[in-house]
């Protein structure tokens, strides 16, 4: 397989809004995640982990030939768009860890989702890693000084 | 745009091994992801962070109906594939934050990449994610007894 193939991929779920109006960036907005009926047993136990990871489809996000902005903050530097979180990647992939609220057969409810109402879901995995019989959480990390400054503002 | 649409996504790299045969669940080899020349650009400044998330393809994994497997460890429950780390989930995506060694314009190196050769890779994202003014790591979770048992091995 070559890089240039493209892969064809059917959603799992697709998160559903109480209403599209309301502001997907909120952290505290509870939304549902609804999966395809077959994979109802494939969700068994999920509501055991307190948080999941989201990876989803922007279907929104229009497609872009851009590969460097303004990451905002004081810095003037333009940065590369892979070293953002800006969702004009060249694949508009989200990717949210959430916290679970609960499950009903095949709906599950999270809080702290930023996709819009019918934005396509391609998986879910339990939040944190684990791997060699330990969690894989990193704490040690280093981060370039224009992100520094705008978490510090 | 319904869940049961198909979405066509074309990588954005692939992932070189210097051999086939590396044991791709060592965390201390490190392998190469090769981005597409048009994305060069994409990569400022992406050095700058000490890690990232991967979010690849696994295109060896058979598809597979699936949903509940036993997890391994003490217990005897089978769990849902989506409360697990299996690669069989709907979708072989592969999600999984690595260390960034070195760039050289399209050619990022990275360790502990647990994908094979000729993986291809979907989209890369910072790490940590950030929002409202502060980085985003999740320290107080829940996981499930049987996985407790498992990392408490």
């Amino acid at each position: 397989m070559s890089s240039s193939d493209i892969i064809e991929i059917r959603p799992v779920a697709v998160v559903k809004r109480e209403s599209a109006n309301e502001n997907e960036r909120d952290p505290t907005i509870v939304s549902k995640i609804v999966f395809s009926e077959e994979m109802t047993d494939g969700l068994t136990g999920i509501e055991d982990f307190s948080h999941i990871h989201v990876i989803f489809w922007m279907h929104q996000v229009n497609d872009s030939d851009k590969t460097l902005i303004h990451p905002g903050g004081p810095s003037d530097e333009p940065v590369g768009i892979f070293a953002t979180r800006a969702p004009i990647h060249p694949n508009p992939i989200g990717q949210t860890v959430v916290e679970v609220v609960k499950r009903d057969k095949n709906t599950l409810w999270v809080r702290g989702l930023d996709a819009i109402d019918d934005t396509p879901v391609l998986d879910i995995k339990p939040y944190p890693d684990w791997g060699d019989g330990r969690f894989k959480i990193v704490q040690d990390f280093r981060v370039p000084n224009w992100l520094r400054e705008l978490i510090e503002e």
